[in-house]
Parts: structure tokens; sequence; C-alpha cells
């Protein structure tokens, strides 16, 4: 079998330094070419920090798409130059795997619309981590039977924000699909405010934050006389990957542009 | 609405009993009679240990099904009596929701048959733990995107047999879905013996004993720098009555045999 | 060695039946009497719910202490009988095990004056758990090394307040150990109001109410690389009855009063 | 205050290096050496991998703790080294503080001795990690009152032993602390061989091994109605560290050899 020939837009970044290791150690996939904003024609593997690679580096990213042959575009930048690099890719037939959640309604509508009219495969995904993805699948799931639920995310102390953005995603997608319900006892009370938690829909959402920690949730759903927990635990950076390969891997089954990860989980 | 009529088979039993408060708090489900080896014409509330309901006892299966209009019959007695008793709730158009391992594959076959023609409803299912039903559809599903995976369940010291039902089930199921994959380090040694668990097709099962638990398990699947696991946790025997609940109301929406609870759970 | 002759007072209580059961199956204690408002004269086997004991029941305290022979007495009634009956108790050379949180330190001045006046040994506790009692203890010592801690604690969702008391009695004795510390990101911020949990000195609190859920708590810490989680669950009310028995077995070996379970645990 | 001026033996080995790191950040240590097999006169900062630190290396233990002033020594190298170093330590008036489990009792004797002659603190520790050693502290005094306890330790799959170190030094601790007790179901028997893990005094040791795992541990300890858990996980190396340091500074206040973290963190 032939190895999937990928262009890695942002190689220097966290998530693209980490996507050329994982295509440098994979069987099934191999590098094409960088697209960065600095090191015109240089190698990968001068660039201090990445992997022994010798692709080259583009600067621009519309020569690179011509000039070199590629089955996908990986594209891990930022919303603005991801929108770019995709439609430049779906216009030079290379399929993109671009991860976000920047991208605007609009924005989506056309790629979509680019993507059929190419009929090349295409998947845009906030999150490319499988685990973390399943853990909301299976909670939507869960939700359905048991629609008494909460939510606890555990972060290192340097992150700023609380609750986190898959926290709050965890409990819209239950929202969506569980039945109206009350939840807690209508007459309980906090002696320490904020004891309960952020209140989402009824549903509290409890953020630890510790150093030492690395990236974590738990969803429990309660229920007579019994829980069931669903538990994401990132130890590493390298979890994306698992999602980014199998995104690389699967849109070149695809003729349109699909949007989250879990469209590929089934 | 009308609320459901239920005939319970087996009382008495740990199951039976709680079956009945189930009941008896439920507003959509309501007790016609009892089936009993005992007790012939009493009503359940002379019965020590048993909740206050009027309903009668026969301890002629045949006769009630004929002399009772009820709508569902719930058995939770033995593969013998069960057996019996959902030939005759099917024959006397009754819906059958039957608790039980121990149907033999003729057995079935015949059952869904007789439903068939009858065109009624029949819920026959090995566990009635809502939780425990979907962490094996979870672990089924997860373990297609993570094959590695070992099983933890812990269960109070009086329980005698290792591991668990439940989880050589769950072991089972994934075996079945997951692709061949060989799991654990080839040179990996024990120190002490038996450190590793008990091997079901390279996925390790531990079972843990000990005074104070009740009946838990985890399923814990790991991948590049994450591990996703899914828990239940099972405190008190009513876990098992959302699953009997659940089996009542579905089974009047049924004109077939349904085997297994997670058919019921989509 | 004879057995440890105990007086229960509240014997219809919820923790004062699960005492009775406990003496009922301890072969180093016996049941000498009860104590109780109402059923003078009446056996405890009398008596619906309680176990098949023959003790004798008395309404009038001064006079069971006076007429049975007895080494302890187990009081888990109010804190206004509880502390008549210690007094008594003391007077008549018997050892009182008591279970409160309500004692005035005026009337433990008086009662550990009357313990030593009379060299009798006293035990009053505000937990009987010997599990949630080491753990504060645990939690006391290891905020000497992490002082970066959070609580969570999860109960049924019947409880009204939050968070619990043996959460914000953890954190109590953390604060009074630990070095004055600042904890958490001074940048982060709610985006949910709530999520970060009730503040106490710093130390979050954390408080999850599902129904299936009985009584647990864990105390994380976090630290360079590593965390240290320290997790008590409660499954059932007989948690209780270890500590009651160990104190009624230590109590004969003090001529004190010792205030807090976790004096006898080390 | 001055700081510590620390010389690091071992600074290429993945602790050394750590340690160097550790010590570049920190407000109260200082790298005053390095001890190595190579890089004869270099810097620090001019080996691969290690930070910017101007010290210089010594391939000649005995030269270097002659010519540089320095307090302490911190020892990550071999036993066989180890053991030297430490006796030239204190024998040129530095502390030593040293990380390994390969002495024999005589060598611990002879250094014992040695560092009361000279009256000069020294730490010999089998492991550096605050977290795990208060684990098997809190297991020991646990056991006093809970004597039915299993141990689960989680590690990724390229570890090669079962169980852990760790798991079998916490097992052999309790065992000392314990009253002697026959635990588990005497009628208990496996349907697959290895279900209830290694047998270590009736204790049992369940291993877990999967990608994404780092190093974990959760002793349980079981009782009446109630489990106590004592969990520490390892995310990372420099979880080592707070021991180091901790080591480092305690040895100044010390005239005598110690030998296990455990009796710093009282």
């Amino acid at each position: 079998m032939n190895k999937i020939s990928c262009i890695v837009a942002g190689p220097r970044g966290k998530m693209g330094s980490e996507a050329l290791r994982m295509i440098e150690k994979d069987d099934t996939l191999e590098l094409a070419a960088c697209i960065d904003r600095k090191h015109e024609g240089e190698r990968v593997q001068d660039i201090d920090g990445l992997p022994s690679m010798g692709a080259i580096i583009y600067t621009d990213a519309e020569i690179c798409m011509q000039e070199v042959e590629a089955d996908v575009l990986i594209d891990l930048t930022t919303p603005e130059y991801g929108y770019k690099h995709t439609k430049l890719a779906l216009e030079n037939g290379i399929r993109p795997v671009v991860g976000t959640t920047g991208f605007s309604d609009d924005q989506l509508s056309e790629l979509r619309q680019l993507a059929e009219t190419k009929q090349l495969g295409a998947v845009i995904a906030p999150n490319f981590a499988v685990g973390a993805v399943l853990m909301m699948q299976f909670s939507k799931w869960a939700s359905k039977h048991f629609p008494d639920v909460e939510i606890i995310e555990k972060h290192h102390d340097q992150k700023l924000d609380a609750p986190s953005g898959t926290a709050a995603k965890t409990a819209q997608l239950i929202q969506e699909e569980r039945e109206e319900h009350k939840q807690g006892h209508e007459n309980e009370k906090e002696t320490i405010e904020g004891a309960r938690g952020a209140n989402y829909d009824g549903m509290r959402i409890h953020s630890v934050r510790l150093p030492g920690l690395v990236a974590h949730q738990e969803v429990i759903f309660g229920g007579l006389g019994q829980t069931l927990t669903i538990k994401h635990d990132s130890y590493h950076r390298e979890s994306f990957m698992s999602g980014v390969k199998l995104a690389a891997t699967e849109v070149m089954n695809l003729d349109v542009l699909v949007y989250g990860l879990e469209h590929l989980l089934d």
C-alpha cells in the first residue's frame, strides 16, 4: 500500500511538531513538505527541536500545494491561516485535515460547498483527542437513560479559564440530548458560596486546578442505587495525534467535508 | 394514560421484592397479582418483609394468567420456572419481561417463535442494571479505537467467583468487536504469580475482594498519551429496577422477543 | 476475657439501632440495657425493627445506671440528652462513649473535670467513621508537604447542605497545619460562576449531589509532576460502627476524657 | 540566607538532568560542580540537553570534592559509584544525598559510622517521590485499623516487571505493621487463573499495563460499610525532585545518616 503523503502547516507549533513526530514513526503516513511563515527552503531537520526529516519548508502555501504532490494537508495553524490553507488545498486536489474551533458558519458552508464540487474529502475537527470525543459521545447517549449528571474536570493550575471548553461542550451535548430535566434538591443550599459548582442547565460543573495535574475529565451519571462514570485522562499532547492520524486516513475515503471527529468514530 | 398492569413472579426473592417496592412507588406501573410457590390466596401485605400492597398471590401460574387481566409478566424466578411462565404468558396474551441467563438456545428459539406468532412483545435480559449494560456497550464501541484494555472489578469479600460474570461478559463483547490484537509487552514477567491478572484474549481482568465494597467495575482503555475509563458502581440492588421498569414499559411497544436490555437502550 | 457490658441510649435511632446490630454480632461486647424515651420495661426484641435481644429498656436514665451493672454507656441521642447521660454515667462509674458535635466548651470542660475526678475514661467523638477520621489525619499530614489541595465530596441528592461537614472540617484541619499558602493562579477566571467551587482559605471544595451516591470524599494534593489522593467511601451506616466498637474497647483503658476518635488511632 | 551549594553526580542521567533543572529554578539551592565519567573540564551548558548553567564538570570525584566548596553532594549514579562518592563526600566535609536501593547492609553500617564520626548529615533514599513515600506511610498506619487491603498499580506497557517495586514495598510495610490477618473468603475460586492477582501475605496486588499510563498506585482498605483509598499518581519524572530538594535542605540540619525519606516527613 502506498503511504499517504502529507503537507503539515504549522510545523513549529506544539501540535504541529507533535504531528511531525507522529508521522516520522508511522508506517502509513509520510511527510511531503511543510508550510511555515519562516524558514523558506530549509529542511525540517535544520530547525531546532524538530525531528530529523528531510522535507522542505515553504513559506508560500499556494506554491507549496502546486509544486508538491501530496494527498493530505494537515493544518495546525490559526483559524485565519487555516481557512486560507483549506481553500487552497481543495482547489489543488489535496484533502484538508484541520484542527480548529474558529471557522465561522459562512466559512464552513463555503468550504463544504467547495469540497462537494471538487468531490474531495475534508475533515475539520475542534478536538482531535479520540478519547475525549468518545467521552462526549458516550455522555450524550448515557444522558438519555441517566438524566442526572455532574462533570468534574481537573487541570494544572496554570490554566486560567474555568470550566474547560471540553466540559462546557459536554454539558451542551447532554442538554441537547436529554429530556428536559430538573436536577438536584430544590431546597439545597450552599453554606460556602460556589460549593455546588457552575450551573449549566442544572448540570453542575466542578473545575479542579492543581500543580501536577495534566488534563482530566469525568462525567458522572447518577441513578437508582448506581452511578455510571466516563473518564478521560490526557497525560501528554501526543494524545491528540491518534485523532490526526485517524482523520488523515479516513479523509482519503471521503468525498465530502466532515465537521467533528465523532463522525469518523462510529 | 392507563397504568401498565403487572404480574410479578417470585415476589419473595431479593429481586422480586425489590420489584414490588419499585412498582409501589411508580406512577406508570401497577401490581395486578403475584405468582409464588406458597401463600395461595394471601395478599402481598400479609407476607413478612413485603410492601403493603393488596394484590393476591397465586400458586398456579396458569390460573393466575387466565383469571387476572394483566399487560406484563415480570418474572424473577429461576430458569426452569421462568421458561414455563414465559410460555404461559405469551399463550395468555401477556407480555413477559424475564431476568435470566439460563435459557437454552432451543428455548429461546421456541419463545421467539411463539412471540412472533402471537405478535406479542417479550424481553429476556441477563442483566437489568442499565448502567452496567451501557458500560458494556460503550466498552464495545471504545475497543474499536482503543484495542488495549484491562478490566478491574471490585466486590465484597463474600463473593466466591473471580472474575465476575459481568467482567467476563465485557471482555467477550470486546473480543468480538475489536480487531485481532496482541496486548502487553512480550517480555513482561511476573515476579509474584498472578500480578498481571486473568488473561482473556490478552485483556487482563483484575478482581478485588474487600469488605465494604458492593459491586463495581471499571474498563480502562489505553492509547497514546491518554486513557479512557468507563466505570459502573452499583451501591444497592435497586439499581436493577430501572432496567425492569424500562423493559416493562418498552415491551408494550414491541411485537417480537428481544434478548438483552441493550436493544432497548439505543 | 469478659465481654464489655454496654448500655445503649437511643436504640431506635438510625445510629442506635445499628449499634445494637453491631453488639449482637460482636464477640467482645454485650448489651446490658437500653435507655429510651418510650417503651419502659419492654425488651429490645419487642420493638419493631430492632434485633432479637432480651435487654430491658429504661426510660429513666438514672435508675438504669444505678440498677444495671455496665462498663460502658454508648450514647447516640441528642446533645441535650447526651450531656445528661454522660454526667450520670461518670457519676455511676460507667464509662461514656458519645457521638455528638453539639457539646459546648463549658460542658466539655465540666465533663473532662468529672472524668478526671472519677478517674474514668470517656470518649466523645464528632465522627465515628474510622476511615473518615483517618482521611482527615492523613490530609493534615500531607498538607505539610503538599500545600496545594482541593476537596471533592459526593453525596446523594437528598442532602441539603453543601459543602458537607466533613469537607469543611478537613479544610479547617489543613488550614491549621499547612504553612500560609496562596493557591491557584491569580488570574484565573470563571466563565460560569461557581466553577471553581467553594473557597476555604484558598482550598476549593466541590460538592457533587446525585441520586445513587451514598457518602464519598476525596482530598487531592498536587505537587510537581504528581498528585496524592486520599479517598473515603461510605456505603452504609454500619461504617460508623467500627469506630463505636473501637471507642467502647479503648475507653476501658482510659482514665481521662478523650475528644475525637483520632486520639485512639495512633 | 546563603544558598545551599550542591555537587551533582550523574548529570546526564534521567534523574541527574532533572536535578539540574530543579536546581536552576530553585531559589535556595545552587550548583557548584558536577561529577561525570566524561566531559572533564567542560561546562554543563556545553552538554547537549542540559540546562544553561556554568558549573564545571569533573571526572575525578576526589579532586572535585577537594577543590570545590560545596555543602551537599547529590548522587544519582549507580550503587557502585554512589558508595564511593558518599564516602568521599563525608571524608571531605560534604553532606551526601543519595538515591539508591543498592547499598549492602555492610556498606550502610560503614557509612552510618563515618557520618557519626564526622558529625555530618547524610540522606540515603530508595525513593525520592514524596507522594509515594507518604502513600506508604499512610498505608502502614491505615492497616492497623483496616487489615483488609489490596493494591492496584498501573504503569505504561513498556514496564517489564509486575508487581512494581513500590507495590511490593508497600505490601511489605503493611505486613510488618498489621496484626496477623487472614484475608479474603476461604472458598473463593478463580474461574480464570490470576484473576485475584499476586498474593503477598494475603494482600492481593494487581498490575495494570497499558499504553498512555505513566506510574500510578492505589492502596484500598476495606472495612464495615466503607473503603479508604490512598492513591499516588506520578505524571512526570520531576515528581522525584521535590524529595531531592527536601533531602538537600534537611541534610543540613542533620548530624547522622538517615535511611529513607519517610524520616524527613513527620
